[in-house]
């Protein structure tokens, strides 16, 4: 099942349709559609239809529910928002995790994640949290951490929508990286490294390659350097 | 000069003060504080302030100049941004940067940034986009690709303040990683490449690196590899 289908935003007792408008908004720009709301404090009114903008037909399909639990009730994986988190006593929320590591669990996956939003001005609250699976804080200033809740759904949204379309047709396959790295680990040996920094040199290829996540056409390339320069080296070696 | 400092958020034309407001707001929340606005068609009024929230300062300080040149005139690079892009004529507008791309580059540079941003109904003329020394597209549907501005700022504000955040202190400088180029070049020399090829995989790992950001450790692992590879093919050749 494709992401945009698969993701269920939920609304908390949202107090201003403004702000309802401006979520399904930020939705549809990422490619989004599921929208639910838990016993909502704001209508659908004139002002969340004018800062939906082009998004109407989210709020003409808008699910209205009275508890949390009825909103995950189809959803595997169930990730709570807070701003708060460092300063919890409670170790979910101390080891919150960031926008950019939910969407790549999430991505990995095949599951239903409802992704909830508390309340515009108290948030979720602790045993609400403590019932969610993965607890998401969004990185931000100590001086004033608290994000409008359409832009935290923005900035969860547009992650969920880089991991998945970044990357996955142009990127070399693990495999294709892991014979990089065995490559060098030859060539290394060619070139007559010592095997103590031998380790600590594969090591820090792997990591390199790990993060920067080459193409096919750079994977390739890299191999070719790594083996012909070995085989060249091995050729005379007497 | 730290991150917060050094960027300066340019809203051209804003139409709607609530806009104002909640750019005001997404910037406090990821520690910017300079807003500046170009002829602005809405005043600093109430809705601002109801949508800055706790972000009054930076609304008591925003620039209000006349001209894009007046807002960027001490700015040594300037980023325009635009939901247009991949169907562009324009060179420029086709090669856009993503907000994690520019992210990178701005934490690498010291100097001071201005990101433009434009109306809120037509953005950005391709006239003021030319002359940008950085277009950034943020990914995004290509059914309804427009976001609302202040969650363009917030979206592009976050991905600083998490590149500014995340491991600022230990990468290799851009010498550092020139040498591992320099190295790398040579052992292509040694081991034999065709000119068309050698340059070709030169730039792949050029391109690596660029992405992985490299630790000092790992860049100076690396350059002993291909320098040590390259010594002993030359001793060997004969």
């Amino acid at each position: 099942m494709e992401l945009g289908k698969r993701i269920r935003v939920v609304l908390v007792q949202p107090k201003y349709s403004g702000n309802i408008g401006s979520v399904a908004r930020a939705m549809k720009n990422f490619g989004f559609s599921d929208l639910t709301l838990v016993s909502p404090l704001a209508k659908i009114d004139g002002l969340a239809r004018m800062y939906a903008v082009r998004a109407q037909e989210l709020l003409d399909q808008v699910n209205v529910v009275d508890t949390i639990e009825e909103a995950i009730r189809d959803s595997d994986l169930v990730v709570g928002t807070t701003a708060r988190g460092a300063v919890s006593r409670s170790n979910l929320l101390r080891s919150s995790y960031t926008p950019r590591e939910v969407a790549r669990i999430v991505s990995r996956i095949a599951s239903r994640a409802a992704f909830l939003f508390g309340r515009e001005d108290m948030g979720l609250r602790n045993d609400e949290l403590e019932s969610c699976d993965i607890v998401l804080r969004i990185p931000s200033s100590r001086i004033y951490p608290t994000l409008n809740v359409s832009t935290a759904v923005a900035i969860i949204l547009y992650e969920l929508y880089c991991t998945s379309t970044s990357g996955y047709v142009h990127r070399a396959t693990s495999e294709a990286v892991s014979r990089i790295i065995f490559e060098a680990d030859l060539l290394l040996g060619a070139a007559k490294y010592p095997p103590f920094r031998r380790k600590r040199a594969v090591r820090a290829i792997k990591n390199i390659l790990g993060r920067s996540l080459p193409s096919p056409r750079e994977a390739s390339l890299l191999m070719g350097l790594f083996r012909k320069a070995r085989v060249r080296l091995a050729d005379q070696t007497p």
